[in-house]
């Protein structure tokens, strides 16, 4: 393996270099712990797609439990196969100089013809873990943009439409607009920080939400006469379960997002990651008690949601009060943003714009206000934010549009009203029933 | 990074000792590899927390399925945001003399002014993991013992009360307590043993959840007539999920409290605790085989939890044979202990007291029986228990006597009726409906 | 420790040798490392069983949801307990010669007298991890095969019955064939290749699945007039959460099956398995519409295991491309042998036979097509496979027999329509009524 030279070379002592499998061994061990760290950050991202599915199945109504989980374990499934397909080729372009678009098709080669050359690429020898890692690191999180949308356009959504959809914003808009920063293209040329995707991710997946929402219009009945009605979700505890499944994944997709164990970096950034959701959760619960005088569980979970979404641009260049204060701050933005889009009839099933699009920015702003790198500046943040917006939010609505007018992405009335899970996939989310 | 000096000088040859850059990554691979472990473990931690609302949730009535959910969800919030403030710095007082009370100013300042240098802590750099994954471990411990009290009281106290006791209890009382023993205080300095907290954190929890059991009083209809009425638990498959979650988050929450990724005693760990809990299953499942003439679902799972709570305090000293011994036994007094509570008319909803308080005594007691280390005496840990259970119970009990007296510690009979879920949170738990 | 000597010797140099601790830090790092992967490949093995409660009780009725989950929840308490007690010692036999049949009773002694000596065990000190971690982590697979059965069989078993099968099928059968090959038995000398068990874990359960389905009969009322009546399950949530966890313990099933570590290969085969289910999901998905012109939730769930399952195989000899299509075909495949299952009238609550048994054979039959290793044979697999199934399902069948005609095993008329829940267990899965 290549980087046995390097370290000999950088030891120089005969009677070390000549003990070949011993240096190696000190390399090795690095290596291995943190890829060890790496693969079980992937097994954590992977169970946040548990995490948004048992978020929208709660939320949503119990007649369409089915529709919103055969799309949530669909999604992520077409975002592997993507992401094998051209996804991870698209957003990391290897060799290809990565402005605004390229593909690695050497890379692409290795994969399928001679996967065996994979772990030799030079490029994750010193830093710590292998290429697989990366590509399935990357995969996990391609498909979490796509689910953000279908949280989002729930319960009236065309399944097929979505399928498609889904297809095109995982397997080409998310990698691209990624490979802007983090495959070291335009964006990052400028200097522009996202250190775990409050904008790559989240609002890139919140501003698709948003261009959904705007299409699909409303559900039937859920603003009535300047009214908005309140929609029971199926099940709280699936809501609940969801969001400590998000919050458990978030260890991986924020620690993770060091791409090594380094241990001091590591664990701050888990610990700024934690101090967010936990101030995100006391944000939320206070704005809505004093917004609604209730005490709200739904607001106190997206609460969560947010300072963690909030948090991630720059987990690892705040400190631990900054963190306090921009998860705080996330937690109070989800609610208002939740009120102002109903008041714009906005019909956003499980606050998905409120938590992904509005603290995502927020987040990502943030860097510019709180980052302890001086580097970072509000201005070039903020450009950012707008590039990538315009790009997702753009292409969201332009695939919708296309869709609206040819297929159509709103089931019919009656499927609307009777639930989508008897129509379209014949059974039901639930059969609680006993013979007395 | 203070190690390399002591390293080198351990060493001693030259030629190694010109390789600075080589030494030094010796060490960092085994502080990397703990502070990975550590890390994991913290996660694994946290998501008990979802552990004890799912089992919670899952034996407590559908009607208030989201008021246990909103305490559930809250208490973690608030056990991280005191720790932060308050209860990190009661609990290990660094340089200050850990008696029975001191604080760690100092670090305080550290933590918030100066957090870059917390990596080079001294203390840390051997041992190997971080400042950082030490705080957050031990703050994911912290609200577990209000956790606990939150499940022998639900239904019918009045949740405002109970956020209150949690500020108090987890940011004030479990640090002190922790810190006679962990921080290196008196109870440490007398010899007693509790390597997880079968004391510290479960009979804690447990004193707390009897004090309030006493003072809340049972529910409506739960005794009449000299007769225990069941009230059926609204979701046994969410307890399943809970109890499931709770011995996956125990390999975080024994192996963790290793401190290190030490092989051969983290691993023993993991044995000892999953066979005290297949011994604590089995226990509760003869138990109540012989004592109900039923295959006791409930049983099974509390007998599971009995086990890792018993298993606790001693299971980097306990053999094979005798962690099967002592979970078997946890099991079985899991079982006599409800009778025992339900003939006192001591309602516990869930049984937290007879699984944490009943089962955390007896591990912690059996570490004076079955220790393989000769220091271990049962007298030690019998005046442990006592000093503990003294502080918890009387502060316990003292808290929620004097919200009773002031602004009341029960909701009103009509609420309890229809249920908390309606009143206090405007949403239900299930809406499970479909139209015919 | 005795690797030392080992080391120092293979190194050679004076210089070096010198520092003994020195050198000792370097292995012990890698071996911590090692045995941290594996500890968190137990973990998530252990999961996996609750993964497999969701899916059974998910696919069940509600009015057998305890039953199920008592079984559920018991399985994994045996499989450790018998592991313990016999499992291990007959797998792993040891110094004992492993052709057929043996048992290593001097590691039986260590385990419970001197448990003190079992860390220098020197098969795995280089090899990189404890005798615990590799005691735990088996005892964790040992359980799944009977669980498998468990799901197929639900509904109309006879508790009694049920336990004590698996009682046998675990603490026997399985580590029997186990033995053959992982325990360096005769298979293992013939070449037959099994990464991670899709033969000896998986097609062990299925064989077992099949020979109760056959002896136990159909459900009442599922099988009417050559038609095949659907039964609803009592929680599609539940389901998905099973299969979520499922995938998500099977970083560790496959992952862990590496038995170190090793950075490339073990990232490798976690890229392979995971493409593996997303292609088996597609599969499931397609082969589904196409034949019952339906978006078949449970057939993508099925399908997402079927690829795990034919991935598990080869898991470390199958490159990306194959992967992808082995997947595929074992989507495909599950649909088909469902299909077919009925047709025979054979009625598999979960579909057990056909993700395990099926797709079992299938990925290990696909290691003689698709290997990397030009060692492996596709009629050394075949002949594996109708070993190991002739003895599965033979003993299975034997098992089940005997019981049948002794205590019987098969619940009355009554019990099975009304439930199994309120005549074995008194209480009921939900309860989830609001007074209006």
């Amino acid at each position: 393996m290549n980087w046995n030279s390097t370290l000999l070379a950088q030891i120089g002592s005969e009677s070390v270099a000549a003990s070949i499998d011993y240096s190696v061994e000190i390399t090795q061990g690095l290596l291995t712990t943190n890829n060890v760290w790496m693969m079980l950050c992937t097994a954590l991202v992977f169970i946040m797609h548990l995490g948004f599915a048992g978020v929208e199945t709660g939320f949503g109504q119990a007649k369409n439990t089915v529709n919103i989980l055969f799309k949530n374990t669909v999604t992520p499934i077409i975002g592997i196969l993507t992401y094998a397909v051209c996804g991870f080729f698209l957003m990391y372009p290897g060799f290809e100089v990565p402005g605004w678009f390229s593909f690695d098709s050497a890379g692409w080669s290795m994969f399928y013809m001679n996967p065996e050359n994979a772990d030799i690429t030079a490029e994750y020898a010193d830093a710590g873990y292998t290429y697989w890692t990366d590509f399935l690191f990357q995969a996990m999180f391609a498909a979490t943009c796509a689910t953000i949308v279908s949280g989002a356009i729930a319960e009236r959504v065309k399944i097929s439409a979505y399928l498609v959809f889904t297809l095109i914003f995982v397997g080409i808009v998310y990698p691209l607009i990624g490979s802007w920063k983090w495959g070291g293209g335009a964006l990052d040329a400028m200097g522009f920080y996202d250190f775990a995707g409050s904008t790559l991710v989240h609002s890139v997946g919140g501003w698709g939400a948003l261009a959904g929402v705007i299409l699909v219009g409303p559900r039937i009945g859920k603003y009535v006469n300047g009214k908005t009605v309140d929609k029971p979700g199926a099940s709280v505890p699936l809501a609940v379960i969801g969001v400590f499944l998000l919050w458990f994944g978030w260890f991986g997709f924020n620690g993770g997002s060091v791409l090594s164990a380094d241990p001091g970096l590591v664990s701050m950034v888990l610990v700024i990651t934690c101090l967010g959701a936990a101030a995100g959760g006391m944000g939320g619960f206070l704005a809505a008690y004093f917004a609604f005088k209730r005490l709200d569980l739904g607001m106190v979970l997206n609460g969560i949601l947010a300072g963690l979404v909030g948090i991630t641009a720059g987990a690892d260049v705040f400190k631990p009060g900054a963190s306090l204060l921009i998860g705080f701050i996330a937690g109070i933005l989800v609610v208002l943003s939740a009120v102002f889009l109903d008041k714009m009839k906005l019909d956003d099933v499980v606050g998905a714009v409120s938590v992904h699009l509005t603290c995502g920015v927020w987040g990502t702003l943030a860097v510019g206000i709180f980052s302890t790198n001086p580097d970072h500046s509000f201005l070039t943040q903020l450009i950012g934010v707008a590039v990538c917006g315009a790009m997702a939010f753009g292409s969201a609505f332009l695939i919708f549009y296309i869709l609206k007018v040819t297929v159509g992405i709103r089931v019919s009335e009656e499927h609307e009203r009777s639930g989508l899970d008897s129509h379209e996939h014949g059974i039901r989310g639930y059969t609680i029933v006993y013979d007395e």
